[in-house]
């Protein structure tokens, strides 16, 4: 039994060089008919976060960029523009084309600021799904920047306390800092208790909900979770903040984080605010990153940071420094290769099929 | 029997003038020989807290300031220094000097800077507790200013994700926009499921904690309000993160969010990280302030606030926007006076008796 399950496990999951994967998103980017910087872009993003395991929001979602596409929302020429520029701030507008591009020139633009004035804040409308916020993070911590990223959702699933209306999507906040060796603290959470992607990675489990994550208009706790899925794309459920529906657990402040997030990455950008969607959509990001040379010279701050991650594993087993899992995941598969479920490999075939690109994708045996 | 509780409650809690609560405040301070214009600082944001009904960062705290004196640890004479200056970010010493002065020197260098240059910055070191976060981000955003604060907190009562010692303080995060009607969103949380002082509430109407709030050092749940208390300031519990004490109910992400205010906060200004408590306290503070006008000019960011407040409570009963009930009661107390339970009147009675500081609350009747 044991055996015939880790049979099928091997036989539906593949893995492949992460130079293939990179390839194949650019062929079918460039089929699509994509600016060749911004495609080559996208993929270095999108193999970046399948590297570092967040499989829910890597090259999984080309079938939604390819609906994007067909839906006529996403603008494959589209270049950002800095339509504002202070000497410490920056509004960019990236004019409907896919978020990753949009989101490195931002982030660019924010190091380069924060290099000049102490501290670079970046706010963009008129984007599209970049990816997962770490990334971009980890772009300031690198070079010895610390950086917090916010950013709007397209699906509105999480409801003020008290009501039932979802009105705000799972808007996740990153912060990254810096530590001695280089290798930074990484934070990257949604502001709901689970992002609808974990809901749907269930759903493809057949898994049932943990009570408390779905309830459905009425109130009801929904643990079926192709169900819950169903409902949460048809505004018909929502996902409990970040400490559940109640302000007992403190649901409240999963809310009023779901709130700043919308802020800073909507409110002064003029991205679409709740149940603001137009045509295309227009979903807002929020760049912040600190020079921390500017405050604290001397190299101070990292290692303060690098003091704060020792005294967490300070004579504790099982604890993980933020970030370090993925940074973990990006060795093991750099090595070994991006394991990639025959179900996707077949939906990444269907794509190419249908754009008329080649099938790069080269595997390890 | 519901008429003898009611009696009782009456008597135990009577109400006081605004006026005459910030005047016995000053003159306590006063008599313990602080600087006149730190003591008139520190009594306006007490009872502006005490105001707004979070009694627990109002004038209860003065027993714990004594303490504090008593100890050592407060520098009555104390005065803020900015020791770095940059057009967008400073850096400020609080040289052990209550919280208060300081927390309004930075956030009003802030706001000036933020006035100038899009965006103001300023992190703050060896401070101590500054009363509750909601206060100075308000104080941003009745300007029409966007604005974040973070802080350490001076008990460690957090562990990492994994680990059972406590290590960070419950950390808490507030934000804050204008809206249109002048009367900002304000959100004001603890990155732990509760703060600290809500256990002591608890314990002090001996109503039992809900079980997943606190945990002592082998893991199991104390629902024991008194224990509970005694436990955590003596670094034998901890209290659970937002989100709860498990990954699967997200409390990796509240832990995250205490690292990200811990380092905002203190890595940056070197102010005390976890297990660093010295002979006196080195609380950090961290204050963003946004001027929306250098990003979207025309008032125009308060009318997105504006749209999502209002999306809140569109067509939803009992939902309130985060800062309303503070408003509210601010409105309520401002005119029916301050409630103080008889406990706290005899502890504010013995304070002023030590130092021979006159007793001058006016009661209302």
């Amino acid at each position: 039994m044991t055996i015939e399950i880790q049979t099928t496990t091997e036989a539906a999951v593949r893995r492949f060089t992460p130079e293939s994967l990179r390839a194949q998103i650019v062929a079918i980017l460039d089929a699509w008919g994509m600016r060749s910087d911004s495609a080559a872009t996208t993929a270095n993003v999108m193999v970046d976060t399948d590297l570092s395991a967040i499989d829910s929001h890597g090259v999984s979602m080309l079938s939604m960029y390819e609906k994007f596409l067909v839906e006529g929302r996403l603008d494959l020429n589209a270049e950002p523009e800095v339509v504002v520029d202070g000497p410490a701030f920056a509004v960019v507008d990236g004019h409907h084309g896919l978020g990753h591009p949009t989101g490195i020139r931002s982030m660019e633009l924010a190091i380069e600021k924060a290099r000049k004035s102490g501290i670079g804040m970046v706010v963009v409308r008129n984007s599209l799904h970049f990816g997962a916020l770490g990334f971009y993070a980890r772009m300031a911590s690198e070079q010895g920047l610390l950086s917090m990223v916010t950013t709007t959702t397209r699906t509105p699933v999480t409801s003020a306390t008290g009501g039932t209306t979802p009105i705000l999507g799972t808007n996740p906040i990153a912060f990254s800092a810096p530590r001695v060796n280089g290798e930074p603290l990484l934070v990257d959470m949604s502001t709901s208790v689970v992002a609808l992607n974990k809901v749907k990675a269930y759903a493809n489990k057949s898994k049932t909900l943990p009570e408390g994550w779905v309830f459905d208009r009425a109130g009801e706790a929904v643990t079926d979770p192709a169900q819950a899925y169903s409902l949460l794309t048809q505004l018909g459920a929502t996902i409990s903040p970040l400490g559940g529906p109640t302000p007992e657990t403190g649901g409240h402040k999963g809310f009023g984080l779901s709130l700043m997030s919308q802020v800073l990455s909507a409110a002064l950008s003029n991205a679409a605010g709740p149940l603001q969607a137009g045509d295309r959509d227009n979903i807002g990001h929020f760049f912040l990153v600190i020079n921390p040379e500017a405050f604290n010279p001397g190299g101070q701050t990292a290692e303060n940071v690098e003091h704060l991650a020792n005294a967490m594993q300070q004579g504790e087993d099982g604890v993980k420094i933020p970030g370090d899992p993925e940074r973990e995941a990006r060795r093991e598969r750099g090595e070994n290769g991006i394991p990639i479920p025959d179900v996707l490999f077949t939906t990444i075939s269907e794509i190419a099929g249908r754009a008329s690109a080649p099938m790069v994708l080269a595997e390890i045996v």
